[in-house]
């Protein structure tokens, strides 16, 4: 407790006047008017981050995909339902910012087409269903001409570190922090987190702690690097 | 006010001595540890005829899919995630009960096969993701020796009552509650609904209302038929 309201109390106004973009949650993908493709991501860990931000002092912008949270106070709240949406926000408040964090689990892909009317059960004992890739909202947002410096997050069930350093070079972003989500206890709708930052200086380790707390530590290392 | 609470009044006792299980909410279907298929469906109806049943004296059973609604007072609560895991609880409970009610939005169908990894996006600009179909709970339920007086759910966004006429004869269940999920304010999601009740005597047309109002009268026209 004491250690947190420290962190806490360090962490005041070392944002201030930056503007930070924050990405969290899934997204949910359309197959018709009822069924949609997502995943288990809770929001936690990006929900956390706004919140360390903005006590940081930063304006603090973020952009979710549909989750169970409350936004914390004094954040700009987002809401978004799909990969595009998710993109189009991203673009229009990235540029220009000075910290933008990947932290939603985006889907990959979506349905190639959304049926107007509910799909049928047919038949066929099976049914094939075509994906698309989604776009990349990070590369995408990194690509700007005036790109904030950029994390992503790549979380993994295996081979953690190798997908993620790989992740820092194919995506061309700044930082990239990994996670776990193979292991019990931590990563997806999980209350505690433990990471690896990784960017070209080298990485840094965080082991298994709350996600307020991960939080607030990752927020006070990234605003060393604006 | 008042009529509800009349209506309240008369449905008590109704189902005394009765066993009711009702299905509620979506299911979801995993893709790989993170990603899964579901649907829209909020469980609100579900949840509201458990409500109304464990009000007419009924001992309830409620198996429901991951939804964010806290289970009704003296109502036996069974979590489930899959259409796989909700079958098997239906036929465990439904079995010797006297009404059961599939209000649940099971998904029609499930991946062929659950990656035990997360899939990697690939370079590939599309995928295909084979479904296979799911149990047909309800049929299931309605075919059990000691069936229950079974009611389906049909939701539809097209031809509603024809293909809800087309369910009471191809599921073999004594009732269908057909409702209109293209039409604005009721249906999933919504605090609302409007349904048709069909049956082998005919059709009985609740407009509009609340879905804890429409949840009692329909537990109280479905006591009749016990």
């Amino acid at each position: 407790e004491l250690a947190a309201l420290l962190e806490q109390m360090f962490n005041v106004d070392t944002l201030t006047g930056k503007t930070v973009v924050i990405t969290a949650g899934p997204t949910r993908e359309a197959i018709d008017p009822v069924r949609y493709l997502s995943n288990h991501s809770s929001g936690k860990m990006g929900y956390a981050l706004a919140e360390a931000a903005a006590e940081a002092g930063a304006r603090t912008i973020l952009i979710s995909g549909p989750c169970q949270l409350a936004p914390p106070e004094r954040v700009e709240h987002i809401k978004v339902i799909s990969a595009d949406d998710m993109l189009a926000a991203c673009l229009g408040y990235a540029a220009g910012s000075d910290l933008f964090i990947g932290a939603a689990a985006v889907a990959d892909f979506r349905p190639a087409n959304i049926a107007e009317q509910k799909l049928k059960k047919s038949d066929a004992d099976t049914m094939t269903l075509t994906l698309v890739k989604n776009p990349d909202i990070i590369a995408s947002v990194a690509a700007l001409d005036a790109a904030p410096f950029t994390v992503a997050f790549a979380a993994e069930s295996e081979r953690v570190l190798e997908y993620a350093r790989d992740k820092l070079v194919r995506k061309k972003v700044d930082c990239v922090i990994a996670n776990d989500i193979s292991a019990a206890g931590i990563g997806f709708n999980s209350d505690d987190n433990a990471v690896t930052l990784i960017d070209r200086r080298g990485e840094t380790r965080f082991d298994q702690r709350s996600k307020p707390q991960l939080a607030r530590e990752l927020i006070a290392l990234l605003a060393e690097r604006l």
